[in-house]
């Protein structure tokens, strides 16, 4: 039998070219939306409601006006905007003109976004009324000249322009039926986020038009989504490009119902009226949905998904969700993995378990998305995977095409977390017997206390199932004896009593007596804007108490 | 404003590694369904039920044997089998061992299967019971030496061993622990698939890792498809990989029903026993299972979800299989394009038209799926597209990564199929006002009658539309006067009866006089194994019937 031929037939005659190989960009996406349903609804906000023609139609306008003006691949064009049509449109238009999408996380002060404008070399800034004061200020601070966009938006009711141009008479300037940049490659910059890192300048992280297609080929893949979802924006468009759903949104021609203010009235509203039937959103989300008054989620007569992520999501808050009706999957990642590209995929022998039961199988991260390579929990020493055994805490470590490029700039903190190949998360969790791994913490949240760790997640975990308490987040306080003990920060619910004392005593019925926080303080908990609570505040104000 | 930056900060420290760049292949779905759905079905045949654990170990058994075999890049694994376990396991353990996945339609006859074994240089040959005499006959005729793998099925009756070493031999070779081969670039060759042309030697379409993982993703999209389909397999595994839908069935953890007959009884049987909810077949298997005794058709309790292609499906068909209760998806591809790329996608507006205008709308070919790049009617010569009037007719052409690489060792044909940068179909077709198009006919299938065009197919679906008449075909015959008529081949279901006359009269009733066939003719018509009916054998006919 002739084996190992010399020549391989298949490398011969068979070579790329313009019939067979395509760059892969989310931006074939709207292409198609439009030519196939231009007549469907693409975006709703209020009073406006556009078709995915006309969507397109503006998105087109907004690159060719970009081109116009310059912009090309190596730019950055930066948006400070709320969950509005033109932050959607932005995603879009923007990597149209060739340049690159930057969206600010909004919460952020001047100087934070000043930092981001100058390492970005921003040269086009697209503000939203909301946030035209903070923005103008770092402008300013950054001493540098920049087309400043004004977003007119008659339903916000203050701010003022600060820039030189509208975001419409920018559109203007641009013809709908330009035609557009495609990427020359599918490795190509379409967009920079930067995280909101709790310490130390925030890194900008660099996603390709490859991760970007496939990520948002995967949310339908992961999400079992139909045709023409109505998906809901609570998720900010600027975390993580909204976990790549403007792009989803337009591959499954679907609908994207805008939202400003992320509260429990519109939510419920939209919801019903405008019969939403996806949304995602961290947990502290979930949780205020959860804890709406009664009438308010009365009503409902249609399925709702709801995609959680950004924070371990205690098992009661899963379970209050499931309650109401909300189909809850819970996904897992991080900026750096285009948001999540972990997924709890259900089982359906899990079905027959009880409510908390099965609250506590999707409260773990899970495995990985179809479009993530690989994902392990190891030794970040030693690289060497850790034993499936659901308690030997490890680090995560993702590795494919939806991990970002790199950082911006940085390539000592790029080498670092690529470190051996493979996505340092930074995150710490272990992997079960089943190949689902589940977050212990970050590092930096895990509590030594008496030289054993304790989990910050587990004893909030059990906080959250008393039914007195809203939100909870644990830190470690220094202790003399100890080295460390918990310290939780509680905020009750509405009209809700209970005593220090009596949390601790429930704490301690529940779980190991080392664990059981040895400091209570109720009160509000600081968070970023995407819904984390900013530990690093509770860290410093536990350090304060004393030790 | 400073515009146009020297340095492209975003083509700095961004480079591919390990962590962040992974060649694209299905055959990670495998992995991580079983690593995911270790104890899901994965395949049923008949009493033969496997886990994906079972069936992943199954498949690396399999390419570790080959690779200790001698096989690997460039190396050509063929198989001419149903569609049993087997079948399914050879699309993921052939390209596992790095060897190039070649199946052979199973109606050939010795001399076909000889030419691609021959021009294929297939060095592992991999054999059905059903299908040993004639692929016994075949190998000999090649002259050459290879290993010959004989499947054993205890349920198929008849056949004989023909090789050296059954597949369970083969398997026990290699071990199910082995590591695999990932491709070396997504580009590299996945499978070898020869168009069955009915004229001239069979060209080799070959297929690549990146092409198969992306139409395999696409036709989850495409569907809305869920997680875990029941997936039965009426369409040849051998025609286009099955469509991809081994590997979509991988990446959505599914189950395939395998099945040898594709007759209504068992078809029936799985739907009801296997709770099947999706099938692909050609309108010809659509119209067997419409046309089925009603008993059969009874007791469905669930949604069973059709998708054909294969030949234009005539809009009666598509009309009694959703009265069925079955959702019909029309889908349009080529050998050349993965099979389906094209997809008549729906409209929710359709929904209040008549059955019979739907399945007019249905029964259009549509437009490209989320994977395809391009699609145009054009004129073959200039290129230039034609108007989007649903009259004028030109030719077919798709671009992108769901088009083949090319012919195998056939660089002319390859050049001239991709000449001006599209993929030239040969169908010819029309655009819609709507960006729809609808195929008219192959440029050989064409009647012109007296300088007019008449489409075969449009007279075909007069002709189903007609209450006797099971299947009908359509072809020129010469006219001394007019050139060509359309002379019509009509089979009737049992126990109709009707003239000649009297079918020549309803379609003088129901479409432009001069189109209505001059000449019919009762009886079977010939088919190929994919159930397409061979028009070249009833153009001989016609022919034979003098002008």
């Amino acid at each position: 039998m002739p084996m190992g031929t010399a020549v391989n037939i298949y490398e011969t005659g068979l070579d790329k070219n313009a019939a067979n190989f395509a760059q892969l960009t989310p931006l074939s996406f709207i292409e198609r939306a439009a030519s196939v349903y231009p007549r469907r609804e693409a975006v709703v906000y209020g009073a406006v409601r556009r078709t995915w023609a006309e969507t397109y139609a503006r998105t087109r306008q907004l690159a060719d006006a970009l081109i116009k003006r310059g912009m090309g691949p190596g730019d950055t064009v930066s948006v400070v905007a709320g969950n509005i049509p033109e932050m959607f449109e932005a995603h879009f238009g923007v990597p149209m003109s060739g340049a690159v999408l930057n969206t600010i996380n909004t919460r952020l002060d001047a100087e934070a976004i000043a930092f981001i404008l100058v390492h970005a070399e921003a040269k086009v800034v697209i503000v939203d009324p909301e946030f035209s004061e903070v923005t103008d200020r770092a402008i300013k601070m950054t001493g540098r000249s920049m087309l400043v966009v004004d977003i007119l938006d008659p339903t916000f009711k203050g701010g003022r322009r600060v820039g030189g141009i509208t975001y419409d008479e920018l559109l203007a300037e641009g013809s709908p039926d330009a035609g557009w940049r495609q990427p020359a490659d599918e490795w190509a910059a379409i967009s920079l986020n930067y995280t909101s890192g709790t310490t130390g300048d925030p890194k900008g992280v660099v996603y390709h038009h490859r991760g970007a297609f496939l990520n948002a080929a995967g949310n339908i893949i992961t999400w079992g989504m139909p045709a023409h979802p109505r998906y809901l924006w609570t998720l900010p468009m600027f975390h993580c490009n909204g976990w790549c759903f403007p792009w989803t949104i337009a591959a499954a021609s679907g609908t994207a119902l805008c939202l400003r203010a992320v509260r429990a009235e519109p939510i419920y509203e939209l919801i019903k009226t405008e019969k939403a039937d996806h949304f995602c959103g961290a947990p502290i989300v979930l949780n205020m949905l959860a804890n709406a008054p009664a009438p308010l989620k009365e009503g409902i007569n249609h399925k709702v998904k709801v995609m959680t992520a950004g924070a371990a999501p205690p098992a009661a808050v899963i379970e209050n969700m499931e309650r109401l009706g909300f189909e809850v999957t819970h996904v897992y990642g991080l900026t750096e993995t285009y948001g999540p590209s972990v997924v709890c995929a259900w089982h359906d022998e899990w079905n027959v378990l009880d409510a908390s039961e099965k609250a506590r199988l999707k409260a773990r991260q899970g495995v990985r998305n179809t479009m993530l390579d690989g994902l392990m929990v190891a030794n970040p020493l030693t690289m060497e995977p850790c034993p499936s055994d659901g308690v030997t805490i490890g680090e995560i470590f993702m590795r494919g095409n939806n991990v970002m490029r790199g950082y911006l700039k940085n390539p000592s903190s790029t080498d670092k977390s690529f470190d051996g190949g493979w996505f340092h998360s930074g995150d710490l969790g272990v992997m079960h017997p089943d190949g689902y791994i589940e977050i212990k913490d970050r590092s930096k949240d895990i509590i030594i206390s008496g030289g054993e760790n304790i989990s910050s997640i587990e004893v909030e975990d059990v906080l959250y199932k008393h039914p007195a308490v809203m939100e909870a987040a644990v830190v470690a306080r220094p202790d003399e004896k100890w080295g460390e003990t918990p310290c939780a920060f509680v905020m009750l619910k509405d009209g809700a009593e209970t005593t220090e004392d009596e949390i601790m005593e429930f704490c301690r019925s529940h779980m190991a007596k080392f664990k059981a926080p040895r400091t209570i303080v109720f009160g509000p908990l600081p968070k970023t804007s995407t819904g984390k609570i900013q530990k690093f505040l509770l860290r410093e104000q536990a350090r304060s108490l004393g030790a």
